[in-house]
């Protein structure tokens, strides 16, 4: 399980500076394309990956009866991701019809879980803007699902967004998007990125005071003495 | 003529539940891909379709001066279009020139037209955005119109954002987006998606409570009455 | 040098009439497609282009120690982008990785710079949003740029949005999106924007007041007569 | 009516050559996009427009039978497009089902008509592909047409692949694709077109034994009279 | 097992006139969209659908090696899809890397395998161009697999070209492209289609005959009649 | 320069064997996406990288005339492209107006330069199908470039269907494609290409007698020996 101090500091980093550790790494494709926030306020969302994975649909199979069988994945995912979790769902990008909608995205929220995330469309999006649970998706789509989507299982690997998700893989979403993080390097990818969060926020205030970038960003040694005269200071009591 | 009741029920439910009821009777193609509100705050909209055709332009004849022609058929739709319909475009899905601008939008707002969607893109969409007169389309495009498009009729059948619009059929646009109404299903689709609307409420405050959805939604009998003592109790005075 | 006088003109008018302006003149391709606005309320911008060329990465060469080259151009742009300009980016239309992010951005507000568009995307977007900086692009991208960008050359001709800039071509952005104008028109073409721009002011009026678009807009020879006598009224002391 | 000299004179010019001829008269988008001959030896191909506009299909009004209806308009077209007219149809760029089959272009062949082009797609194109008669699309489709597509009405202007074809425009197709001509122009340009197809075959010859591009392509005077020259040569019995 | 009879039959009739027995029962989306025969000569191919799943390629994950592995899905699925199936792979129609080459293919054609069909690319394009074995896919694709694609698991449910393709389902290829049955209808449609095959066989002579479209396709009772002694009496010894 | 050994050696092994070996070196985006062979009889294509860069067009400097000017950068590169080259244009992946036609291509196959490769399309392409000189571009398109694409440079780094293109990069082409090998890692993959297909010419005759792949593809030590053998043996005199 994710610790509590690990995703404390995921919830204090950004996206972006995930997506550098991550690049430092030889990953370079972990940011979900075409994906955004539905409410950027609810965020920042943090939690292990719950997978859901839609084909497309069959009009014998997918008719709205179906939501009737408790085995269905799509409301087995709602009712069984763990609280804490992030669920994410394999909408195979299209947003034609909606992958959920503001009755189940409530229910994830009541149980707990940390956010929710598709590749596809929600529907009740003026709804879901409203809701404090972190809600990301491709676009607003009214449609019922069934029309284009059938849930075939959960806790499978899947593609979300064009990236790789495997269950138990650390998912961050804040206001620009969201990031997958392998499992095996969450912890130390969170302690790099709140060391360069830091240090980007010395630089923030150096360049708003007229200082140039070379040098600054990347650090040289020299600014990198001063970073760390500066972190000092503001760690004193 | 849509009746004021009737146009009264649309204003009450959203789109979403409107493909819902659409799907249950085989029509699965009638919300408009790629058409979003410019001011969500100004709908919600209702009202029969006035369509407007547009097609490529030809250098030739597509000047600014064609638009001194009265019967233009852009300039035509604007001052013919009867109050309480909506002017849907057909403009191929091409937002790289402006389907209408901002005075054309005011003039259809003073002549008490119920709103206006494309799938192009309209221009002076900041004023736009401010104009409490519902407008939909894919996105800000200040390209003067005959850059790319040329009106060629009104009130022929038309396609919209991948969707067929017959002159009448019923028009409804919300935060989401907008959905066609079939002109002779529109009283029956209303009625249904107002007690589906009502029966929503109802699952929303269950699920807040802390309720599973098994047996709630789609309902069992067992809800269905837990539902209709509410309803009563509610309409009790 | 654009003159102050000609920037304020600029200042003053949209988008969307510029375009018509250009068309009157036979240009048809001057707005940048898919290009918005991150912060609208920091708008309008004005500028001489300053360009910036990025042409796809390749996994030896583009590094983050790449950035630690004073000449690197994107870094030597961010430094040498007179004041008074908009740095435009030519990223092809490409905004699976970041153009630039909030402290580039910060470094070239602090240093006076106009305004930045790119047809790629910035990263630190909720950042950017707050910046009393214009700044343009395609959507968030939070994946640091050397995964798919490599900075070829600052002040070459490029292409931007779809749409061709030259270094010292006049860039003007509002709420809407951006627009190029070919340097030497740049006069001529702010005043009789200013021009239309008071014209539908005026037309503005007629129509919230009930009147009919025909003889109105575009203008017969009475409404211009109607016109004039108004901008007299009004300009009298 | 089109004369027999014209369309003789189009049979033996590229679309490549029109495509020049109108530019040099303002013409910039006359080049149907994304649509290819399905059997190029059948070619070339040249007729007036015979116009045949789809819409979207509605799942209540697009059935197998309304194929019996003898006014259903793409039924009606092929009974009734004259001979040595091309058949153009509007499928709104969309290919994934089909425009028509090998059955209707077998009628069409042996009525007399010159050709027919769509920008979506036709199904039994192993079998087209063995018609000698002119058949231009975007791509194979097998499903029958009305999964998508509802034929509205005939010879009404239209778009077919981005361009405007008004009924009447001359159409002229061969093994790169299809071009429109404006009808009050096709005789001048024919005449224009055939002028620079004999300079092309001569600068061909210049070029393969050798000569240089410049003076020669775009012509200098002296290349100009050195044609001259070949062609009376080439002219005397 | 798909029976010997069943399979003839199907390899007798075209995927365009199976798409018009499935609409008659209720199924749109039944043919893979943007996937084409390499080798149109090879077919027709027809077989029960084994399938492939891949998700994108994470980078620490796929590399060369993996290959290695007995139970790598991709290789397992050259090893065990058995004879006379067909294999699927969703390859989430990303295009940009190879969803397999030559020696795989003609692994599987030698074990007996009736086709293969991905909805990205094959690499080694040239070569199996010339392989007698059914191949289907959407364009040619040299780059390695592991550049995009991790294979993920075998015989589960799988969307391909846009369609549902559930482990077992009747595949069926053409020169036109690849439609998929629902296994318990294959038999069915099968008759049907050949019936279908059958009278337009005749209406095809009748139509280069000269004879009109109306009453003879759709069938009148007539034409039913005729079609009917015409069977006769080619069936007649 | 390229040495006529790795000229040669490079001829002989394919596009996709190519993109493998430069995945092992970390080079993931090698391979021109959406860029096909004219005429694929043509090939193969092998030579060093002239660098051509169109942006888009302004009207009012991208006319006709143009081309009369010999430093049109365009005609420039087709009269100094080195023989042997290749010439690769960045058309920006727009193929709505031709690169350059069959006039062009005579010129330069005459000079003894290589082939050619655009991201947009060629213009007379029924002609450049019938030329000994390897072709490569995106689609057919007919319509003269200077409607939509201006030529601003030679020798500058560009991107070509989306990958970074060097001058002198070493291009190679076959019947699936063009690859762009670093101009310092030419030599030794093609060193390695040139054994790796040896080898998969040995497992194919192995393949197609019925050998299983593990152990095979990719080689086991023992498979390593049998080829080793059979390498010997054949080399035998």
């Amino acid at each position: 399980m994710l610790g509590e101090a690990c995703r404390e500091t995921l919830e204090g980093v950004s996206t972006a500076t995930l997506t550098t550790c991550l690049f430092k790494r030889g990953f370079r494709n972990c940011f979900l394309q075409n994906v955004h926030p539905v409410n950027p306020a609810a965020g920042p969302m943090v939690g292990e990956a719950y997978t859901l994975r839609f084909i497309p649909a069959r009009e014998d199979i997918d008719v709205l009866d179906a939501y009737r069988d408790p085995d269905h994945p799509q409301r087995f995912a709602v009712e069984h991701c763990p609280p804490g979790r992030v669920l994410v769902i394999d909408s195979r990008g299209d947003a034609r019809a909606a992958s959920a909608g503001d009755i189940l995205l409530t229910r994830l929220m009541v149980r707990g879980v940390a956010g929710i995330v598709t590749d596809g469309g929600f529907r009740d999006t003026p709804e879901i803007a409203r809701l404090p649970f972190p809600a990301y998706h491709q676009r607003p789509s009214a449609p019922t699902g069934p029309i284009l989507h059938h849930a075939a299982d959960v806790q499978q690997p899947i593609g979300c967004g064009g990236v790789a998700v495997y269950p138990g893989d650390v998912i961050v979403g804040d206001g620009e998007g969201v990031v997958v993080l392998p499992r095996h390097l969450a912890e130390e990818i969170a302690e790099e990125a709140a060391e360069m969060t830091l240090y980007e926020e010395w630089v923030g205030q150096q360049v708003r005071g007229g200082r140039a970038l070379p040098g600054l960003y990347p650090a040289s040694e020299e600014s990198r003495r001063q970073f760390e005269a500066w972190r000092k200071a503001r760690e004193r009591p």
